[in-house]
């Protein structure tokens, strides 16, 4: 981290990395024009979509991952809300308009950075199709869910709690933290 | 936002703003060594600590609000976790350890491309103190909460839900989107 920002966004002067003043913690620090350059975590938000007591899976069509399938989700972009972000990514995704509901997974990554979100959202209607993310767009039944074949240990954890939920009919949020020893399975 | 970044934080260059390929929104693109420096919204993590049957505030000693009274809270940092992030604010803004129970509010504020994430928690013991960035820290009533001193609009709309789900003493999770017209009481 502290190799990749040198240089200072507002006026391109190098930056230093010290403790700022009222601060405990080191920061990309403008000697020049004293801006500090703050590095946080950021919102991974999407859903799971629910049709006909099945759920929709997306086969990636881009790095990383290519070709294993996920949950429609991605980053939390400015000016919108965790959930008008899910369901922006859901529909950038595999063409869906879903009715989102609860926030449902909550997985904070600390070894990346990341905080993922996951609502459980229903279809509209079974209109969905592959897009330049997706090369394929499939409803599983929750016996069918690929598992050795999904994208990131995020999906597995939230849709394993998803198949537990399914047994009872009720879907509280989760809170996980996830520390993994494989990073080829994170985003 | 397009103002404030206009140099590549890894290689000084100046940069353009401008849709990147498999993109679909301008991002701070390096034509020199092709990084592209994407801005994401930032989560606020904290407590509502309750003790005895009160809750614990805190008067910001630190601008924006100075004088204010507020939730322990403060911008998640990298390598933790939402509720890691909520412990330790606490602890930084009042000295208390908290037990933290579960999200009870999650606030998305579009305008400033932030998140809110406020635990119920509870204390420890009744150990608080003033701290850098608290001028006093204090236990109120639900009926002294001082609604017209309160720093953030986040803030008086988490309260607004303990002290009615208080009634009840059932406190699912509340999910808001703030617009508001009162910049200065932002976040």
């Amino acid at each position: 981290m502290t190799t990749a920002r040198r240089f200072c966004p507002k006026c391109g002067a190098q930056v230093t990395f010290r403790i700022p003043e009222g601060d405990n913690r080191e920061r990309a620090t403008c000697d020049s024009c004293q801006h500090i350059d703050y590095d946080n975590p950021r919102i991974i938000t999407g859903t799971l979509p629910r049709y006909d007591g099945k759920i929709l899976l997306c086969k990636r069509n881009i790095e990383p991952r290519l070709g294993y399938w996920t949950l429609p989700a991605g980053f939390m972009e400015n000016q919108e809300s965790t959930k008008e972000g899910a369901i922006r990514e859901t529909l950038e995704e595999c063409g869906s308009k879903v009715l989102c509901q609860q926030l449902y997974s909550m997985i904070s990554i600390p070894q990346i950075n990341q905080v993922h979100m996951i609502y459980l959202a229903d279809l509209e209607n079974a209109d969905f199709h592959p897009t330049p993310e997706s090369s394929e767009v499939q409803l599983f039944s929750l016996e069918d869910i690929p598992w050795e074949q999904l994208s990131f240990a995020s999906v597995r954890q939230t849709l394993q709690h998803f198949v537990e939920d399914s047994k009872q009919g009720h879907y509280p949020l989760h809170e996980d933290t996830l520390y993994l020893n494989n990073l080829m399975t994170l985003p």
